[in-house]
């Protein structure tokens, strides 16, 4: 029997989520995002629940105009009556520690739909833990039970382009600007799209920024694959965006079709476990005595050029093994 | 007796770089970013040799101006007969797989001289790649006699923030543009900096902007330190540069009397070990048919949903230590 006052155990927020609980929704991601040690539970009881969520990676340069976009993907999906997720990767103040813009300022015409489901992520923590924390957020969504989550990053850094490459599909959203191609390009935008979309279509040059971009992909190899697609939008208006929202249906329905939708969520989950172990060995070499000792002792005898990073850092995982051993 | 047509093994190498041999020095760099099986090898000699460069981080926001002002930089500094590396991160082109700007073109004015080194790393792999491989680079310098690392990365995304936090000291470059210090916080670069510069000082706002940096750094904790400087440059005709180096000078020299520079650099060396430890799991788990074939079986059982991802990551450790453990 449910009992939604319990929303303090990995039991307790488990059974929140598969009962639709928002309030265990919300708490389960906070969770998430402060690495609780009862996250590792949590996922033993949802995961079985997850893998129903088509994800849409959402990303592009500052200013291209992503979140309205991505505001009226969801406008549209809920038209459909379809649930929906949004998962915004924002940049973080180092003042308040979180996201600059709340959830609901960001898009107050969702805000009071309850179908809807906002977050937003600080780009914080190292070693490779903000695409962790994602994708978990994303499962617990998945979880809940939306049908579609929206998964909006910015498109510079390393980290931030792993989150994109997580989703089922990802388009990129450039805007008619002499060069922006090109520095998405350089950016390592081209290689992860499925799809670009030139926002802000009614500005000049919208028409030359497409086959500016078609020139570009031109050059990515297919491999006898049909061509990307280029979309145009006006986000502000709405315009295009029905015909973006096909677009990125029929991509999935071929991807489904000639397995590569299969392949690529394999490729996703094999990356994610690489990047659990590494966070159950950094746990591992930080947390408690034995751990902590090892690391402060090598880290000396590198700074004491005794020994070699390299040869420290073997050290430092055979140390964590032996750990562990003495454990079972 | 160090022979130079040997460069093809760690040890030829190594003693290449003890002898100042640009070739060793330019193809250990090679190997660092290819991951070459011979890196380790390779800083088991070198590392005794390192620690006496003084690291610079240089980064900010695309278009402030960055490339130049680390050229004025280098050039103030090699007339005052100190060497100098320079390491810059740039974006990638997923079509060259490389950096677009070759080296000799960015600064065209110190490729002629044999006391200025550079290197452009491309932002490419995965898993923290980036960060541990520019930290090589810089070691490379180091072990081969520079007297300073000037270490250029662009202020969006974890990744490249993490490579301005290896650094000695680092320096953040803003342009006096409207908002311009805002985005900065929002990106985390306030967070990172120990020095402001407002670049391009000849242009209107340019003061405007200096108050805004200060009224932002007053809201950071100093615990009681004095202020943060906030220095104005304008790096295309060198205005301001000296006054900068001697603000660096004077930060380092600072530093080094309070023990806050050893204390960073331990903290950056413990944070590598981490890194590297990871690096060393990820091989094990990827590399070689045991590693592997646990890593396939688990994905596989995740996408099954017999198991959680955060139970198949602790088992694939387990697995991976073990098989280090039938090894020795």
């Amino acid at each position: 029997m449910y009992n939604p006052t319990v929303l303090t155990s990995p039991e307790g927020l488990s059974d929140g989520i598969l009962n639709r609980d928002r309030r265990a929704l919300s708490r389960a991601m906070s969770w998430v995002e402060d690495e609780h040690p009862g996250v590792d539970r949590l996922f033993r009881r949802l995961h079985g629940r997850t893998g129903r969520a088509l994800r849409v990676g959402i990303t592009g340069p500052p200013g291209a105009g992503k979140s309205t976009l991505v505001a009226r993907l969801a406008q549209l999906l809920r038209a459909r009556h379809a649930e929906v997720g949004i998962v915004a990767v924002d940049p973080t103040s180092p003042f308040t520690g979180g996201a600059l813009l709340g959830d609901r300022i960001r898009m107050p015409e969702l805000a009071a739909d309850d179908g809807v489901f906002m977050r937003s992520m600080a780009t914080r923590g190292s070693l490779g833990g903000l695409a962790a924390a994602t994708h978990e957020v994303v499962d617990l969504l998945d979880a809940f039970g939306v049908d579609w989550v929206l998964l909006e990053t910015v498109g510079v850094g390393q980290s931030e382009l792993d989150v994109a490459r997580m989703a089922d599909v990802t388009f990129v959203v450039l805007v008619p600007e002499s060069g922006d191609a090109v520095q998405a390009m350089k950016a390592g935008l081209m290689e992860i799209g499925d799809l670009f979309v030139v926002n802000k279509a009614d500005r000049d040059g919208a028409d030359r920024s497409v086959m500016e971009i078609r020139s570009m992909l031109a050059l990515r190899d297919r491999k006898g694959r049909r061509p990307l697609e280029v979309k145009t939008t006006v986000a502000v208006d709405g315009t295009g965006v029905p015909e973006l929202l096909d677009a990125v249906s029929a991509f999935l329905e071929t991807a489904r079709a000639d397995g590569s939708f299969a392949a690529r969520r394999r490729k996703v989950e094999r990356w994610r476990l690489l990047q659990l172990a590494q966070r159950v060995l950094v746990r591992r070499l930080t947390i408690g005595e034995a751990g902590e000792s090892a690391l402060e002792r090598l880290t000396d005898d590198v700074l004491a050029r005794t020994t070699s990073p390299h040869d420290a850092a073997a050290e430092l995982v055979e140390a964590a093994l032996k750990g562990m051993a003495g454990r079972t």
